[in-house]
């Protein structure tokens, strides 16, 4: 099924209803994607911090008030509990589940972070002529952990993760300018070939997402991930957090163009 | 005395012997200044997404751990206690003191907010041969309190602050274009000319600062000012507060050209 012609709210209705619980790459092209963190109030000032010392792979969307699951700028009426496809619940540090719907968790004191996700520059990728090789081969992105340390906040530290696109050697510059244009959505590379530079071992086996055909006179091109909260949670250990489930976004009412320079 | 071609460092030392007491406009061009809000932990979440869901009239620069009184982005090895020529001390939303040195008051829980403050973009108007003339006045800038409501965060909510510097009319679209360049440290006016539309009953009548020259044939334009937070201190009415007094800058050791697009 084919979702990138449809409306944010159609998609997010979908989701509500638990008709679409997979991966949302290429759907609703150019609108903004957002990734997800949830931390109970006492932790919220610290991450936030960290997102803001390390915008490249946090760049911040939008934060709730606390306790509020309302999400207010980034859509017209949404819930953070239900529009996201897939959450994961975490517990100090370690994945407990995977759900699709977090009402019965939620708690009044909790705070929800909206995290830039480059799946919302793929679109202008495509635009540019510039393929997009998993959205070709229907799967998750390819996404890795890495060596870049991140600056830390407070109980917040821990290493980048990255997407990986493969892209032809002569549209490499081009793909630079047009995320770059786009720093609310991760923005220009981190990095550009040679995976073992970054402390990828094997760039054919992602530490989350699918893995996708790099092709002859293709290089490995590294974007900074919103999954780099999950990341820094795994590392820091709250008591409770919630994301969202690598490549299950939420899909906002914002198109890229806005969120642009 | 004339601290345009100072270096940053040098001026911050006048400052800390008590040497510089006085306003900090025109000192050290081409480098960024900051203005301050320190407020206890139980208050610095909200505050900061009160600060991120209103950039304009407070960017933020850099944000201290808690109880750390060390600058470490903004400049080398500055002390955010000692490095500004005056304080002010609020309690419950009331100006106790002003005092030029907190070492004294600061406490184990205290974070330090520094947000960019629009002296930073007057040595590019100058550069661009648009004059400044609280500068050529040698005076303080004039800064108004607005009707225009800010985005609320938790317990922060209050009006805009501006500060007004008159334009020849023929150089008012390359003022905000030069300043547009620069949203790190306020952007773009956010009203230019009738002063009553945005709530200012008397343009020769600041609320802070000092008021000057209007000349024939020049109209005020209004930039987002970095005294805003005093604003939302004395209406949120924390227990504690400390800020800057207004004009009273912390001069970084950071370009503009750096904060630039």
């Amino acid at each position: 099924m084919d979702y990138s012609s449809y409306s944010p709210a159609d998609v997010r209705k979908l989701i509500k209803e638990g008709k679409i619980d997979y991966q949302t790459s290429g759907m609703c092209n150019g609108y903004a994607q957002a990734n997800l963190c949830i931390l109970p109030k006492d932790y919220a000032f610290d991450f936030l911090l960290f997102c803001m010392r390390n915008p490249k792979p946090c760049p911040i969307l939008e934060v709730g008030d606390v306790g509020s699951r309302l999400i207010k700028s980034m859509a017209d009426n949404a819930d953070v509990c239900t529009d996201f496809p897939k959450y994961r619940i975490w517990e100090n540090g370690i994945l407990k589940t995977e759900v699709t719907d977090i009402s019965d968790y939620w708690q009044d004191d909790y705070v929800y972070f909206l995290i830039g996700c480059s799946f919302s520059f793929e679109s202008e990728l495509l635009e540019a002529d510039i393929p997009v090789r998993h959205i070709q081969e229907n799967r998750n992105v390819p996404m890795f952990n890495t060596n870049i340390a991140l600056n830390s906040a407070g109980k917040f530290h821990g290493n980048m993760v990255v997407s990986m696109r493969p892209i032809p050697d002569e549209l490499i510059v081009k793909a630079v300018n047009v995320t770059a244009a786009m720093p609310r959505v991760h923005g220009a590379p981190v990095h550009i070939g040679n995976p073992e530079s970054i402390g990828i071992a094997d760039v054919n086996k992602p530490d989350y997402g699918d893995s996708v055909t790099i092709n002859p006179g293709e290089t490995p091109v590294f974007w900074a991930c919103g999954v780099t909260p999950q990341n820094a949670v795994m590392q820091t250990k709250p008591p409770v957090a919630i994301t969202h489930s690598p490549g299950h976004m939420f899909i906002t009412d914002v198109k890229n163009v806005n969120l642009k320079y």
